[in-house]
């Protein structure tokens, strides 16, 4: 793991998730960009002294060079760090699981994707909320055809947290998300947005053909955007509507996504994860629940519990490592990966989020609205 | 009442709504184009055979002869009729009564607002959900401070019923609805962005600058939008999102509002009217419900139950007819109209709306996306 | 209409019912004990000085000695009142709508259904949330076997009002309501158990064969219980869980009733009324809105509007003052009633109420807890 | 690890709970009855093969032989077997976290506490969803007054799966619930029932005086309870009703709480467990989630993510793993246990489920109802 030790928040629930279905262990890491502070937290969480490593370029070194070396790496740091971090690795002939957005320029996204193609490592890109087993069963509900051609997608990812100038105030989360060098040109469509235009897409199956945005930024002082109001037009005909706010007081995490066909629509929310609502054509609603036994098998792949037994956002989470290692253990058995790596994000979909967010920018800060085509979809 | 005769929808609401506080007699009407039908509807509800009319021009010189004419009609019709039959009564020195949205070209709007001037009559409009209390208590926070400034307002209005091309199998609701000769340029966004542009400005106060619009039509020979997407610039900054459908399986009356200030937000769902929620700066989220004795005057004056004891949309309804009686009578008697009156959508309301669906369809014909700026704001 | 004058709660909303379908007019009343009041209340009524009575016994001798004389009459005093007010009224040959519970005592209870046998003459019950289309509906999906046997009813009518000793600080409703002589022997059972009760009964049509019951009084200085647990035995096998409370913290208006049988359940929660949520066995939980097309004739016959337009308490009280109408009028014609009718509850129905009161008030006073039979069901 | 091998539900979720903290390893156990079929488990899950063992008699000698043998171990089997495992591995001085009920009969129960503290080894209950961080929170509420003196407590848990004879069908784990020999006296109530009465006295810190009970059977050719209703009267004079049921149709998983006191209320469900509602005297409804900074110290050691980032049954579950290493721990170290182990529940509170069980079977099996006095509370 790079990054994710003492005061860090996403670096332990990646921890969690690695944990939870036994398919990981943790031997090594560069845990902090201060290194005394990194085996400190390396020792607390019992890593040989030996594979605590004083930078990321020292562990791919290190790492490459022993016989019991990681087969992975997780990267858990700012997003202007994910490139040069995952190139070491990926160089060092080392798997990279990384945080998206995949990189904090459209640039360094491309050459990822090239580099992750040229070496023919894995990389997988945690688009955490794909992880939910419903949202695999919305999916397969789209695949095979239960709400027809698709008509409307509504996707929002409100948030509270930042509603303030809390960045001013000492918060590091914050910080570094409203800073531009370190988080890249989008803010609010950055940090969440990419997570709303992968879970639209990763659905429904459609690509953006173009959009249409309005970023505005609602606290003082702040450099980036914190509300993002974006209009899509899907190839094939579809609309969409997506909106990303970092200040929408009320709202936990709030990521929701509504699918409208010609034949049904439905409805899912991240804070209830374990069911979603199928209305078909002019019939009632209906609450699909997790963990029923008549779901198709790529969601059966990801729930450890029956109906009423609620999981959340660790299981989402392990169900992402999960599927990563399928993955790899597949490639290396030269076999087709199973139910649990079907869908999981990779190189290519971390490039279309951050193209995603380049095209917003660049919508935006163009003198007039226009439509605008994402260079990758 | 001119038209709502046998076979309309809205007439009879009209009719629960003028009942429900004894504030009216419905004494005489031109219920149906068909004069016959419209004679044998008015004898089944009791209307004397003289006052029973063949047309609408026949009312208005009728009812203006007598000394114990109407004091108010009520305009029923499809919306390209709104404007000739206003006008008749409005001349006639009859108040008016009238559907949303107040007519079908923004010419006849501006024309009526004038004349609603001119004559000095009273022309309410029926943006009903306006009429719901918690829409007024929410008006009232927002204007007394408990939000902060607003920053983003979020209003959706889905529809089902017109998911499939009905208006071709003889549903006369949807046949006139997607006639824009009969309807108006805007389709969804006429019929019910409209109501959704009201409530978003009848809440926040807040005034559009500019908007940008996105329509489709997702029916096949349908000839007008059945889905709108629109981003709203607010004077003052604040950013709106409007989304309008006919085509949103599930959803059948999904009026949605929510407010996002820089102190707080509120919530509020037309489908439970009966609360709202509103959520402090980083606070817990509390449920406000109509009937409460702390809400506000004008809330008090639009409530008849205590809470637990819901009120809905035929209760949002005579709120509004209530309000038009309280402004007649306080116009009639020379004095301050009371709070049953606050705020009640007039001539100019209807105006606005127009001059929002107007924009609306322009942006959308246009060559290239551009922010556009309705004429009257 | 006898009681219901200024100040009162319950007499308000039996007008906007009766208002509300065009179906009675309010002509004559005996609206306060106090005469001087009624009268200036019958004046802002518009009702004609002649038919304003000092009594009810003037009103019943009155308007029996008119040709236009009132067809019925509606109750809305206190308890203790309802059997002499209804006596009065039958033996003068006028129909009755009397509110819940239909007496204080059982033996009145007993007097007055044998009087309505005896004299022909309706007597109508206000069980309000019979009322609702929805209820109807349950009532019908039960009784075509949708739900199998029946096997568990949980029905439960939670209020907060009275969580403290507002009976002492001048609440004249809380203070009838507490006082034995003027309520009836059941506090909490006797004002709300007696609608879960009913409600229980009108959707399953079982009948209790015995109760077991703990009552409580939680506000100091209450002579009645203020909390009421009841298990109940239905003739058949079936059991039932009941829970009425006046201090029960945050439930504005709480009735609800679960109904589970061997083939599906049904849950409905007066609170949000416009929908009931059916599941068959193994199967997902399904929403069924009022007003859909495929609900059965009674409940069309209890609908004003469509899905999502949400109708609430003043309608369903409405619904049964038209269902009231449709009997009287049947009868008048000695014609069968319509749907509108179809289930309303009768004398015979309010006699059952106050003997489940009775029997719950008796198995609680005993000194030994003890299955106790209703004498009545 | 005794039993949870191949074909167990709750083993697994045993190995989740334990993992997600990083606090235990599995490195021994003796997974199946059957021999053959525990060795496979084992070697599939890195158990060493010389710590999979052929019987828990064999486990218990082996390791208590082992310089490096188990701190402690969970057990995982059908109810009957519960006692002699527990008294096995505490006679060889290893602690026992043990499956509810705590045993299959009181008088095993009363013999399993006294051993506990006689070898003052540590048993643990996994009562699964005192587990869960806001029943914490909902807890240090009452403790602290919140709620003002508590007057009603209703707690029900309702469950689907088994409302058709799928006992006789094949399905093991239904099969020995519903055999009296190896599930005990009580079916719904002592399967189900247990939680909800120790969740009741959890979060209230109230002890039953007495209760009455109404078991009954719906699936034919049950031998054992599968409704239950109960009606408890607390000591101090609070009053409760429990409902517990393995036929409640559309109900996965339904536990539910609320707890009304003279100063507040609150609700919480097991389906969406990372809010609860507190509505303070007359106020506005809030909620609370799981999360936020501002909630108690003993609520936070059982938190990983911030609000709007579910956590679920398995993070409950964990938090209850870790509370009981926490205790184990702090034993070992001589020092008080930290907020994590803080309520935890131990050998007592397994005898006071098995108590209530007796007193509901007995209650129910007299030939009259009486209030019943369960033996330990």
């Amino acid at each position: 793991m790079i990054g994710g030790g003492e005061g860090a928040y996403i670096g332990g629930i990646h921890r969690f998730a690695a944990r939870l279905d036994n398919q990981y262990d943790l031997v090594a890491g560069a845990f902090d960009v201060n290194a005394e502070r990194g085996h400190a937290f390396a020792a607390a969480n019992y890593i040989a002294p030996d594979r605590s490593y004083d930078s990321y370029q020292a562990m791919a070194a290190g790492e490459a060079g022993r016989p019991d070396g990681v087969d992975v790496i997780a990267i858990c740091t700012p997003n202007f760090t994910h490139y040069p971090i995952a190139k070491a690795f990926l160089e060092a002939g080392i798997d990279v699981i990384c945080e998206k957005p995949l990189t904090a320029t459209l640039g360094e996204a491309i050459a990822l994707n090239d580099l992750a193609e040229k070496t023919g490592r894995f990389v997988g890109v945690t688009y955490t909320y794909s992880g939910y087993p419903m949202i695999q069963e919305a999916r397969a509900m789209v695949a095979r055809g239960d709400l027809g051609e698709i008509r409307v997608v509504q996707v929002e990812y409100p948030l509270e947290w930042m509603a303030t100038g809390i960045e001013l105030e000492g918060n590091a989360q914050a910080a570094w998300r409203t800073d531009p060098k370190k988080n890249g040109r989008g803010g609010s469509i950055g940090d969440i947005g990419t997570h709303a235009y992968h879970l639209a897409g990763y659905v429904t199956g459609l690509k953006a053909e173009s959009i249409a945005a309005d970023l505005a930024t609602f606290v003082p002082g702040r450099a980036l955007d914190d509300n993002a109001h974006v209009m899509i037009r899907y190839q094939g005909g579809a609309r969409g509507l997506l909106w990303s706010s970092q200040v929408a007081i009320g709202q936990s995490n709030g990521l929701r996504l509504r699918v409208f066909g010609a034949k049904g629509s439905l409805v899912w929310s991240q804070e209830h994860p374990n069911e979603l609502t199928f209305t078909p054509l002019f019939g009632a609603p209906a609450t699909i629940k997790r963990g029923r036994e008549d779901l198709t098998e790529a969601t059966h792949a990801r729930v450890r519990t029956p109906p009423g037994h609620p999981e959340g956002y660790i299981e989402a989470f392990a169900n992402l490592y999960s599927g990563f290692a399928e993955a790899i253990r597949a490639r290396a058995a030269g076999r087709q990966p199973g139910a649990a790596a079907e869908g999981i994000p990779t190189a290519y979909d971390g490039l279309k989020g951050v193209a995603f967010v380049d095209a917003v920018v660049d919508c935006h800060e163009a003198g007039a609205l226009a439509w605008t085509t994402p260079k990758f979809a």
